[in-house]
């Protein structure tokens, strides 16, 4: 009850908050206040946080120092709560789509996709090791119809791929079952000796990320930051537009399911593949899949951008971002229109206040049956945090929640899309000392999810698409933020950025798996 | 985290519970290990809990000894959180009823319901101070329309007895604003001289309940409750169906507006006028109203009965209802059906821990600028125990909600409604010690709240009829649940336990003003 807080927020009705950009709404960028901690630092501050007296008074202290009383807890929110970033859905009239027809099946919705991509020339140089191109769904199928190659010999080359990323300590697979992608690979590669392939996706290797890499880091649901770090194509549609079915209840009212995809036209077709279409109802909507052939044509389009949040990120990446702007006003002649986003430190508070006490709620059937010692250090930490929030702090996040759905909408009928850097900083190293206990970095944590959270707390649908690399070689994505609901018309966006961006970009990239070309050793930038 | 707490519970999927008579599940009568405490104690108890390690002690002993850690904090819940009970309209066809056109005015709903109703011949003996016979809204405009009475003249006789009620220290309004009840009155009695009444309600004297009376009960958003004390009919309709438009927001997803009226057929028109039909969408449903004219045609109607729940009151309330349910087997041919509803004791802490939370975060605004003096003791006693709800009791509150939206989905299923008696409990005074402290009485709270909680918590419809009085003349009320948007049938069945129940009832009412009738003196049964 704010014993050692300073004055809470006197928060403003959200209609009389002035999203223009000359409003006097202040930005706070993310005030973290928590150094990075590793090593037998980890261990100390977990067991001071798990003592009973000690550890509240330090939390106390972090919180206060992190705003937690000033901007959640204590303050003065006028909107009631908002539980679930549920949009009603609408049936916006997109330009340039091809509308699916209802109950149509997944290797149906599959081809109409196909039909709506633009002809791709082979890339150039024979293979994809340039720039942001990469073999795609499309090349795949075509070399399994060709007979070029087949489904088994690219598992086969997969799974030596897998081992040799193993062997340099990369674990980018969990779990790989061998024989199981072999005999899925064996079957595909039957239908195409048969001509029936199921699809264009038919043979073409498909990862499913596991959910349970968000402790400590409430980090966010997590499908375009990774994206724009590794230079692929990350693309969360509307809340409610893919079935949750299968995942991890992590967080039930915040993250969703996503799709990482190695181009535009790739995360279209697999959107097509796995879009929710099994219950007709208000919330099971019509589906639009953009005409990709078409890009040239969606013209009249408005970016909304918030200058000091846009630019609260490193110098590469505010150039390269401002470039691609630049760009998408010559090529296409879109506007870039100045606005206020208010609220983002706030809105970053309420999402970690809710992310927390989820994972807590729904983790605790795990974790109350592990002894401490089962439990990583850094988790311990996170708990403890998640813990000690109230039903108050729970309940007046929801209402920051509202207040943000507002100020979206808004701003919405003013823009066609919010667009961003996707992180404020590009990949940064994993340090020895974290490898035992894991690493507490706040600071670059929250510089790296700086603009994901409206996209995951508000259920908006987003996308990142690569625009270039920054002076140490690593991967820079643009985001854009759509209209609920809109996914067709933030894929042509999407498509234009990608277009207008990728068209010099000739640095090869840091590791290379070459499924496609015959070698089958693994391509890496990285020392040995 | 269960420092003190027994064993938690662990439910087992909702799915997989029993829910026939025969099932294992416990009954657990509200086990409420809190005496009742007034005067001095009261503010004795405020201090202890607002003491901060002293107090923290004492809430957690009450908290483990009324099962809160067991069945709630530490529980394993496998059902996922149910923010808001919010039930997809659907359209049920229901029997004997008319439809009302959409877009149609609350006048012309109101023109419509009194279509709907029987023909009444006027109350025995010439007044309605017998049994619960009440003048209705029909009265009313019958003697306003052939000129026996005008609403001026009722508003005088109202705000005369109003005037001898604060006399006798009976604060039955809070507000009164006498000027403006005349004024209004005075335009109503034009209209009807001039043959020209907005509708049968015109001139017909609403009260508006204020909604502060929640701390330090959180009672329940309380229509049913106060209807079955004193006798007469209320009702709660679907969450969803009448807008929460002007309501103090005490609890965002708890609790509805709702109507109390002399009878059923007076009922009905005050929900045909205040139906909610402003937004046309998937949540704005299509409304049905009953044909009262046909209660005898509406047969082959299932009452579900858990026996250990119904019977968990007191004898005569218990003897009354259970005459009252072979009344309507005689008379109807209704059966009853055999059921278990598991975990009511359950459900009572999570909508405690709901509202509590709700009220604290949703009031916090006033109570953060109020002195301690300012806020009376028994509201400082709740608030100590609401503030200590942890996020994570939240959401566990609301995953048991989740279960019961189950639950109760299956048993209408086999049933048309839920049959309990409405009160565990007819009203008891309140003692003298009570007015300068308030009083704590979770005892006697919990047994008046027993059988409304899932109404409220599950945004369900439900209704009250007075089936008649126990031994000290304290009027009894049985209550109906009905299922999402079923109103019209639950007016149905509710208008025939009025025919059932009401012929033989002549017990004269404790208060009764007599607003028709040519005389001004309140008649009271009560000590002057």
């Amino acid at each position: 009850m704010g014993l050692f807080s300073s004055p809470a927020k006197v928060y403003k009705p959200a209609a009389e908050v002035d999203l223009g950009p000359g409003s006097d709404e202040h930005y706070i960028s993310p005030n973290v206040r928590a150094p990075r901690v590793a090593g037998l630092l980890v261990k100390l501050l977990a067991w001071v946080l798990e003592t009973p007296v000690l550890g509240w008074i330090v939390l106390t202290v972090l919180k206060r120092d992190n705003l937690v009383y000033k901007l959640v807890s204590d303050a003065e929110i006028p909107e009631p709560p908002l539980f679930t970033a549920t949009h009603t859905w609408r049936d916006i009239p997109e330009k340039n789509v091809r509308r699916t027809k209802p109950g149509s099946s997944p290797a149906e919705r599959v081809q109409e996709a196909v039909s709506c991509l633009p002809a791709r020339l082979p890339a150039p140089g024979g293979g994809p090791a340039s720039g942001f191109r990469r073999w795609t769904v499309r090349d795949f199928h075509r070399a399994y119809s060709s007979g070029q190659t087949t489904p088994a010999m690219v598992a086969r080359r997969f799974l030596t791929a897998v081992k040799e990323c193993s062997d340099l300590k990369m674990a980018v697979f969990i779990s790989c079952d061998a024989a199981d992608v072999m005999r899925q690979a064996e079957d595909s590669t039957r239908r195409y000796q048969q001509g029936a392939p199921l699809s264009a996706m038919d043979g073409v290797l498909v990862a499913v990320k596991d959910e349970l890499d968000c402790l400590p880091y409430p980090t966010t649901g997590s499908v375009r930051m990774p994206a724009a770090l590794c230079g692929v194509v990350g693309f969360k549609p509307t809340a409610g537009r893919l079935s949750n079915a299968g995942l991890l209840p992590l967080n039930w009212t915040v993250g969703m399911p996503g799709i990482l995809a190695a181009t535009v036209e790739d995360a279209l077709i697999a959107y097509a593949a796995i879009v929710d279409q099994s219950k007709p109802s208000p919330l099971q909507p019509e589906l639009n899949l953009p005409l990709l052939t078409c890009t040239r044509s969606i013209s009249n389009i408005k970016l909304a951008k918030y200058a000091k949040w846009f630019d609260d990120s490193s110098e590469d990446i505010r150039n390269l971002c401002g470039k691609a702007l630049q760009m998408l006003k010559a090529q296409y002649g879109w506007e870039t229109v100045e606005v206020t986003v208010p609220e983002i430190e706030e809105m970053r508070l309420a999402h970690y206040v809710t992310m927390g006490s989820e994972c807590t709620a729904s983790l605790a059937k795990y974790l109350d049956n592990m002894s401490r010692s089962e439990i990583g250090w850094d988790v311990r930490i996170g708990l403890s945090a998640y813990r000690s929030f109230s039903s108050r702090d729970y309940l007046n996040a929801q209402r920051l929640r509202c207040r943000q759905m507002y100020f979206h909408e808004r701003i919405f009928e003013a823009a066609d899309a919010i667009v961003t850097p996707m992180t404020g900083v590009t990949a940064y190293p994993l340090q020895d000392d974290a490898l035992s206990t894991g690493e507490l970095d706040y600071i670059n944590g929250a510089a790296l999810v700086r603009y994901s959270i409206a996209g995951n707390f508000l259920g908006l649908p987003a996308i990142t698409v690569p625009v270039g690399h920054d002076g140490g070689g690593l991967p820079v994505g643009l985001q854009l933020v759509g209209r609920p609901w809109s996914e067709a018309t933030l894929l042509h966006l999407a498509h234009a950025v990608q277009e207008a961006c990728w068209e010099h970009r000739r640095e090869p990239p840091k590791v290379h798996f070459d499924l496609l070309a015959p070698r089958q050793r693994l391509t890496t930038g990285l020392a040995p």
